[in-house]
């Protein structure tokens, strides 16, 4: 007598939710179940919501943030000081710094950090579109490196220092007072604003 | 200066998973943001699994046991031993059984346990069920109530061995080697085994 398992499509969808970072057997099993349990009207309202967030979001050609149209809300906005660009890790790290709503510049987005251990070279991050964005947008005076104080994120930070040396646009970083080795996305508001008040030349 | 957010079709998507159970704000971020960098390919996959896991996944009207097939294989099987009936909480406990190959009678899936506190009641749950059930499986002469020992699940035995009191069905329960408190499905196939071979009249 053969082993019992789940029918096939809920062994597909336990599958494709076990796939998901940081989502496990036992968590996808319990997924799939909450799934199966809900009315056909909720399944079909997420499942919408995959498809319609793949196809409409892209990456802003300008500053690489999500977004579904493009330029970028914050980009497209004449309010927005051209002056200062704050380099960021990751999307979330952008939206922590608009909590704030303190910082009124531009941004761009790396999509992670220069991580050698991990195979992570500086061509696989949009450090190269920055360079770019910089020979059109002249007007810019401060660059502002806001990657997390981790290794990777340091390393980042001294890459695109030594790489932009000799352009006179000001380097800066966020001070220390976001705990060392932590997440940007995890600080509160409070300490990132004094981050950014507190903010030192390179 | 409005606070930036997400775009409309990505903070939908987060909103889609942050109601999923166990999975917090931060995490239905990354889940997010992990769905905008798969492929197209991909994200419609998933979005397909959960259209067809929801679409063909029904509860066997048997035993309730999630099926794509009506009655469900183990029903359906005509080697299947048709005088006991194994009573669990939750599918994830059926193939826990089946995992340790010892079992080869029939189940009946409840699809939670009795929780005053959480308002479940008998009405709530695959009990009358079981009761139209065995008006027509006469043939039925012991039923292994294997719901989880928790304060839930004994009372749940309990409740199901009053109610069948009196139809002269054996009645058992899973022996202790099941740790007190625990999570069926958790235990691995020895001890299920063990509590399976030491099963106890009620």
């Amino acid at each position: 007598m053969s082993m019992q398992t789940f029918p096939q499509p809920i062994a597909q969808l336990i599958e494709a939710f076990a796939k998901l970072p940081g989502i496990g057997r036992k968590s996808a099993q319990r997924l799939a179940f909450y799934i199966i349990n809900q009315s056909e009207t909720d399944a079909v309202n997420f499942a919408e919501a995959i498809i319609t967030a793949k196809k409409k979001i892209t990456y802003c050609t300008q500053c690489f943030h999500l977004t579904d149209v493009d330029p970028c809300v914050i980009c497209a906005n004449p309010k927005r000081d051209r002056t200062v660009i704050c380099v960021v890790e990751d999307p979330r790290d952008l939206l922590a710094i608009e909590r704030t709503r303190e910082y009124h510049g531009l941004y761009h987005v790396l999509h992670g950090a220069i991580s050698p251990m991990d195979g992570i070279g500086p061509e696989d991050i949009k450090i190269r579109e920055l360079v770019v964005r910089l020979q059109t947008e002249t007007q810019v005076e401060e660059i502002i490196l806001a990657t997390n104080p981790t290794i990777e994120g340091e390393a980042t930070a001294m890459y695109i220092s030594k790489l932009l040396k000799g352009t006179g646009i000001q380097m800066t970083r966020l001070a220390h007072g976001i705990p060392v080795g932590g997440e940007l996305e995890y600080a509160d508001e409070m300490t990132l604003m004094k981050a950014m008040e507190g903010r030192r030349k390179l």
